[in-house]
């Protein structure tokens, strides 16, 4: 068997065999197979497609790459989630503490921000004290007392995933179903989890465009559990605007916290994301009909015992529950409109730059957070405005903030029609 | 402007620009795109393909990436011929003096052989004292004064082509109609050549195994020629089995010269090939019609002109014009048939490859030919043999012949039904 060969049969469109998938990541992670014909390999992957079973054989040939978490010393089914990713995607800090409350447990290996999209672990971090870096004792103890951790990767988890991943982001592979569907999936069967739900952003902030190419993500995902034998639920949910007010990280905690408190009075969006992904994590883990597991997870929330468990667990990785409130910034700048109208749209990208240009985000890996800084979305898509309401609240320590204001104000699409009210749950599978 | 945009445009199939694909040959020759970009390109241009402007364009940047030869200083219209390659090809020793003698200017760069195919650059090496380096205006003044030359490659001639084809060789991107076509047509237009007749050979011992292909192929050249203000003519010619009698470099200078002494003995084949391509290369030349190209071919032939010319010219590169018979060799072993029957098929790969083990051709770059050793088909396809009838004589200066004999027994299909008679001419663009 030889690459050559391999890169023949997929350029003719035939079908490759789990061994022939298996030597060419086993390879490819080991440096036997060079960039160039991988390259070349990735991209006819990405015209001709890839059969289920190429999908599944592709997904386990990246778990087996490396290390696998084993959480079998943790009571109960292991239920985890993933995004797509999203700007103010601050879902993982409500679901977690959610289903914990609920008695499920939640072992959760979260990843830093990069670009655009913040990372659960930065935010958690922007609490005094938390600490995302436990041993695995550590870890497996605190979720059996707790049901609840969350730690930043550790260990070789899929270095196929990673070296790939790198490579198609340099050769114009990434945008392929079957590759995107590999890539999540190893990652979160190597984490240890035996149910996955797959939140999947669509709409122009994000990398599926429309509901059709969503769906067919989220089939493709949902196959590969299927083969794998991990139980998976997709919800695919709209990412035209930001999810909720708060983009950045102590302003993401602290909306997280009052949604908490008080998740009736939370921005519609992050309410019906973070129930869906709740209820369907819980139907995994248990079972239960749809109305029920909504219920409890209403329930959980109404009771305020989500809240509880969401300080038990600072408290349980070293944070301080009470420090939960963004610290003064040196600038805080109310953008205004500068007509009346109705917000039509909230450009996601655009509030995702300013908010990185003012340091909330990481351009490289090497740049440090400014854990205060970012911006809350005061005026929401739908919402009626005059000239001169304000807009958004931008909080930078940083001089430098024309550039955030002015993508601010373009982000912000203000007309005369008031636009057609969205559901921010586009589809459940 | 930037290469994964192109990248981008391409596998979604959108056509590049001339500019853009200008961008993209001129930075990866100068090693401003890596490998592992050029080569999803390569693999999305082999499944997408090329318009007939993006051929022509790639063409054009691969002539532009180097230099181009100015023969505008000899006399007439310069006519060149290119062989897609097979075995035991003698075409371009053949043609080159029958157009001299005809007062058709031939200046001609010749490669040297690599794996099966040999090179004309080696074979006329195989004659005592030949020179295949001359200057540029040695090169040009012999035309001028005997009509022909051939020389080895030299200046920078198409550097692009050569990068890009090293690429293509171990990324699976070989195959690929515009990809072959462009790399043809730029190194014979950078050669310097008003018109080009093409060699494009098919069947089993050729890259286009069926009509269909090769006559895909042939279109493309004719089609970028249009574009870039050459004459093309194209000849398909059958590759079932090796052309002529003799595999090996003097073994090919000795059946050409006999070829030129006495055309009507030769293979048929042989002839039929050379009178279509000489005569293609006349009509390029001078505008006469078929049938008078084909007269004058037989006539410079007939008249003994072409042999003269042969020997003026390899006197004229300082060969010893007398020096046209391979020496005897350590081993010269007749293979005999194992049966009564039909030549069907002789396998034109083996039997290059029973030449190569004994020394005719190189494996690698650095190998070191053996000039007198090669294969001689004594029966050819059609011929009736009987048990114990040699087939062909292999002459070896090796003492390890054991792999080459078994090649060339496996090479002749031996049946009891006569084949139908197949014509060498296949098509002719």
């Amino acid at each position: 068997m030889n690459m050559l060969e391999l890169i023949d049969k997929k350029k003719r469109n035939i079908a490759l065999t789990e061994e022939e998938i298996q030597y060419m990541v086993t390879n490819y992670t080991n440096d036997e197979i060079p960039d160039y014909q991988m390259s070349s390999m990735l991209m006819a992957i990405l015209i001709n497609g890839m059969s289920k079973e190429e999908t599944s054989w592709l997904t386990k040939a990246m778990v087996d790459s490396g290390d696998v978490i084993d959480l079998s010393s943790i009571e109960g089914f292991k239920v985890d989630k993933h995004s797509t990713g999203g700007i103010g995607d601050k879902i993982s800090l409500l679901v977690a503490p959610i289903l914990a409350s609920l008695n499920i447990p939640v072992a959760k290996m979260s990843g830093r921000g990069l670009g655009i999209t913040g990372g659960t672990v930065d935010k958690l971090e922007s609490i005094d004290g938390f600490h995302v870096e436990l041993s695995s004792e550590q870890f497996i103890q605190q979720v059996n007392k707790h049901k609840i951790a969350i730690v930043g990767q550790s260990g070789n988890l899929t270095p196929a995933d990673k070296k790939l991943y790198a490579l198609r982001d340099v050769t114009g592979t990434v945008d392929s179903i079957p590759l995107i569907a590999a890539s999540i999936m190893s990652k979160k069967i190597a984490s240890g989890a035996d149910g996955i739900v797959l939140d999947v952003k669509c709409g122009k902030g994000a990398f599926m465009k429309d509901l059709a190419h969503a769906s067919e993500l989220a089939e493709t995902m949902i196959g590969i559990g299927e083969s794998l034998g991990r139980k998976v639920s997709v919800v695919i949910t709209d990412m035209n605007q930001p999810l909720g007010h708060n983009i950045g990280n102590k302003l993401e905690v602290a909306e997280s916290h009052d949604f908490l408190q008080n998740y009736q009075d939370s921005e519609q969006g992050l309410l019906d994301v973070t129930v869906a992904i709740s209820s369907k994590m819980y139907q995994l883990a248990t079972g239960v009909s749809d109305v029920e597991a909504k219920e409890k997870v209403l329930e959980t929330l109404s009771s305020g015992a989500a809240l509880t468990k969401f300080k038990e667990f600072i408290v349980a990785q070293g944070g301080d529950a009470s420090d939960i409130v963004a610290k003064n910034t040196k600038h805080e700048i109310e953008v205004k409109s500068n007509h009346d109208g109705f917000v039509q749209l909230i450009d996601a990208e655009m509030i995702g730059k300013a908010s990185l240009f003012v340091g909330a985000g990481r351009l490289t890996k090497a740049d440090v957070l400014d854990f205060d800084s970012g911006i809350k979305l005061v005026s929401l898509t739908g919402q009626r405005v005059k000239k001169g309401d304000t807009l958004a609240v931008l909080y930078s320590n940083k001089d430098e903030i024309e550039a955030s204001i002015q993508l601010i104000e373009e982000a912000y699409i203000i007309t005369d029609v008031e636009p057609a009210k969205k559901n921010s749950i586009l589809k459940i599978m």
